[in-house]
């Protein structure tokens, strides 16, 4: 079986991961690069590291971003120098970012870079970045345009969300492999990223959300029981004028579903969901909380397995 | 006494701490910055580390560049993603590459970054880069022209040197402060520093030269019996057919010396420079060899000391 997985940062890192470890399908995560930026003339690619070091097994388990085993001296030298510490930039990270400026200032394009990094980490799933192309995310708040990082980690998500731009993205081309995989994929999984800024941007481009409309789709929500299981999707709702609830997320991905995953504790919504669309979207219920590998690959299953009932459904 | 010393790497830097720790001096250091380059989108500026690093007394006591305490995990994962690791890049030394380009980025200069980074490392001296201007020494090789670090740590200084070029030299701006410095001071110090590649990116800077010539000047050879202390100088001269020695060394920078200081394993050189300059430039010769801290100083006593012998002479 194979499968393609659209994941941003910490969340969907988790269920790709578990999908990898499963070993029930042949696993391409598309991931979202809405939220890079440069620092310190740096490229970085929050979700992708973060995907790429939770499918090598070597992300920080207490955070879910970073590397595990990290260390600290260059950000603490930084400091003592009066620069900009707000963004975590551990040692074995900073190779990361490192590496891949230098040869994407020699004109390599990301995906290749990706791709090349996975080898390095043993990843066997395939990685590609949505697009080699920019398009960063513009979070519009009370305190103006925020580029995404500067919202997210240097502002800590305070200011009141008004919209979102992504920026470029109705130009941007997918990366090689994106549209092949989706078009040969039997079941497309989002993962539970936040909707506004980790999945949207992928979705924004109009290659890659067309090739989607083709295809089975399960999206997993992001929120249980109101909340966002981490990240700032549950507060980004409320200060839009949605009530975050599972159901909303539904509706986020409404026209691409096929079939939609709530936790177990947000089953009252499922009738609602059904009826509002008719049973064209299939709900199922499970413990989508993912706090040990093993938690992962539970969901992962849980997830294949209803993809294959959908697909024979359809 | 004020007291301007010319520097490069590890040499430069043991001397210019010595003067800094004697006490007997205001000092303000001029740094080559001809062996600068662009690393991984970094601006890495060796020689003003090596300076920096050991007025702080914070350089790597084992070679003379790089930091004390250092650790190298950033390095270790470039390696292990197929990056560059020919250039030591420690955690902590990154640090200051990574905030110096960050502020260059920014618009600022190489003297008010280098002199903000002074204050945060508690160095009292003043440390001035000779220029803020790009100045990138070249080297004339039988193996082509190279970037002085692609000859100097990339190829080892294995290729046969033929001639160097100092690019940009003749239309470069002395960093603000320089000619100042020159102009106050009452004695120059030419540090034991690579002629070629240390010492003559500063001095073909058309005004500092010039501002040179009307002081009191001591240069330190950096040669002892025919051999560099460290680094690639002896063979530099050999290969463009010079017999390298401290005499040669004097000849370097016959135009500018009032003094010339040189060990006493070279004595016997004394008479035939005094007598080839007719006795325009007084020789002392002393223990140059500096090992600890205390050797440092002791050589730094010498010169300042045989310097205030050659003021009154004036």
């Amino acid at each position: 079986m194979k499968v393609v997985a659209l994941a941003g940062g910490v969340g969907g890192a988790k269920l790709a991961d578990g999908i990898a470890r499963s070993g029930l399908s042949t696993l391409t995560v598309i991931v979202n690069t809405g939220d890079d930026f440069k620092h310190f003339g740096l490229y970085i690619s929050p979700d992708l590291d973060t995907v790429c070091y939770n499918l090598a097994g070597m992300e920080n388990p207490e955070s879910g971003w970073g590397r595990t085993e990290e260390s600290w001296e260059t950000l603490s030298e930084i400091e003592k120098l009066g620069g900009p510490a707000w963004f975590s930039l551990g040692n074995r990270d900073l190779a990361t970012h490192l590496e891949r400026t230098r040869r994407l200032n020699n004109g390599e394009e990301l995906s290749q870079v990706t791709a090349d990094f996975c080898r390095s980490w043993g990843i066997e799933a395939t990685v590609l970045p949505m697009s080699d192309d920019l398009v960063p995310t513009v979070v519009k708040t009370n305190q103006g345009d925020l580029s995404f990082q500067d919202y997210f980690v240097k502002l800590k998500c305070e200011p009141e969300v008004d919209g979102f731009l992504y920026q470029g993205a109705e130009i941007a081309q997918p990366a090689p492999g994106v549209i092949e995989a989706i078009d040969q994929a039997d079941l497309i999984v989002i993962c539970p990223s936040n909707p506004w800024v980790s999945i949207a941007p992928i979705l924004a481009i109009p290659d890659i959300r067309s090739t989607l409309m083709e295809k089975v789709v399960i999206a997993v929500s992001p929120i249980i029981s109101g909340n966002a299981v981490k990240g700032p999707a549950a507060k980004m709702y409320l200060e839009m004028g949605i009530q975050p609830s599972a159901a909303v997320v539904a509706d986020h991905y409404s026209d691409l579903l096929t079939g939609f995953i709530l936790d177990k504790q947000d089953q009252a919504l499922i009738s609602d969901i059904e009826l509002k669309y008719s049973d064209s979207i299939k709900v199922l219920p499970t413990n989508t909380w993912m706090k040990t590998r093993e938690d992962r690959v539970k969901v992962a299953e849980d997830v294949i397995n209803f993809g294959q009932t959908l697909i024979k459904e359809v």
